[in-house]
């Protein structure tokens, strides 16, 4: 399959987050109209996003709900589980673990791992923490297919580096900083405090 | 002062990021070619984001750290300090509120709303926790800048709708859905969902 740009994959997220949504209501049929706002694009868009992968929908009747989700849960991986590593044992490590996306959509905790001896050895969600400096060694010999960075913005850069060292090819970064990783490792970062600046840029330039 | 790209906005954070990184170290002078690798981007298009907003720099001595700084902080409105309302007071709510950019950044927690009668009156991070019910009203009587929605998917858009017949310009978006709001109202969303989802493209067709 040829390689689609990351905002047609978010889109394609957008459509399937509301598809499922739809599924729970018991909805069969969907237009392309709806996706479009759910997705926030054009009805023309969602055509082209969606024809991209085959065909789908009937002129006049819309998408069938049930057979695009399951086809687009299928493009995006998401038929299969994924194990993840937790680096950082924190707070903010402890509100994603009980985000209810990661379960719900395969992705199960498999390791812990933080540098804080006060934490080191114990209990986390059911996992206990490991040393970090255990973490090359122990994701070789058991990887994992994701690993979470929750740690500080100074220590992000190294744990990144000791990942790629283990072999992880994808990596979702929570530190409040930017990581380099070479070509074949996916990384996608949350950082919050670049939206708290995008908001506060737009309030000062309203 | 001309509308900038989000993208630009973007970079600039990270500019602000890496030089107060440096102010810690004491450094003094910086150049283009650190702050691109810092942005993701070019020597090139620093010059020109930061020509953007007038003349820093000297040829061949670099950006002084402590004077670019200050000027980005200014730019991105990081010199007055914001009142924020949380909406849900959940797990999530909770590491937000213990995340070092918060309150670093002059963003206070003035106000927070739930819907759950076993949290409602009950302190939070020091903060009672009001009704949603009551949060036009009490918004329009004590106003917030921004407004932070953790709440799930399905009361996010009703939530952001009373947001902002509130009067709130300013919404970080943590549900899991994609919500809409008048052109005059800037949205920032954090779709851990999302990222997930790009990981597992990423992976599927690696």
């Amino acid at each position: 399959m040829r390689r689609i740009a990351d905002s047609t994959v978010r889109r394609l997220s957008l459509y399937l987050s509301a598809l499922e949504a739809f599924e729970s209501t018991g909805t069969s049929t969907v237009s392309s109209a709806i996706l479009a706002t759910r997705g926030g694009t054009t009805s023309a868009q969602v055509r082209k996003d969606l024809s991209f992968f085959g065909s789908f929908g009937k002129r006049g009747l819309g998408y069938s709900v049930a057979e695009l989700a399951t086809r687009l849960r299928d493009i995006l991986g998401l038929k299969r589980e994924y194990r993840l590593a937790f680096v950082g044992a924190g707070k903010m490590a402890g509100a994603l673990v009980n985000y209810r996306g990661f379960d719900q959509r395969g992705f199960h905790i498999q390791s812990v791992y933080d540098s804080d001896p006060q934490v080191i050895g114990k209990s986390w969600n059911g996992v206990t923490v490991h040393n970090v400096k255990q973490l090359v060694s122990e994701l070789k010999s058991r990887p994992v297919d994701i690993a979470v960075i929750v740690t500080p913005a100074d220590a992000a850069q190294e744990v990144a580096d000791r990942l790629v060292q283990a072999g992880v090819k994808a990596i979702l970064n929570f530190a409040p900083a930017r990581i380099t990783a070479p070509a074949d490792v996916t990384v996608r970062s949350v950082n919050l405090t670049l939206e708290l600046e995008a908001l506060s840029y737009a309030l000062q330039h309203r």
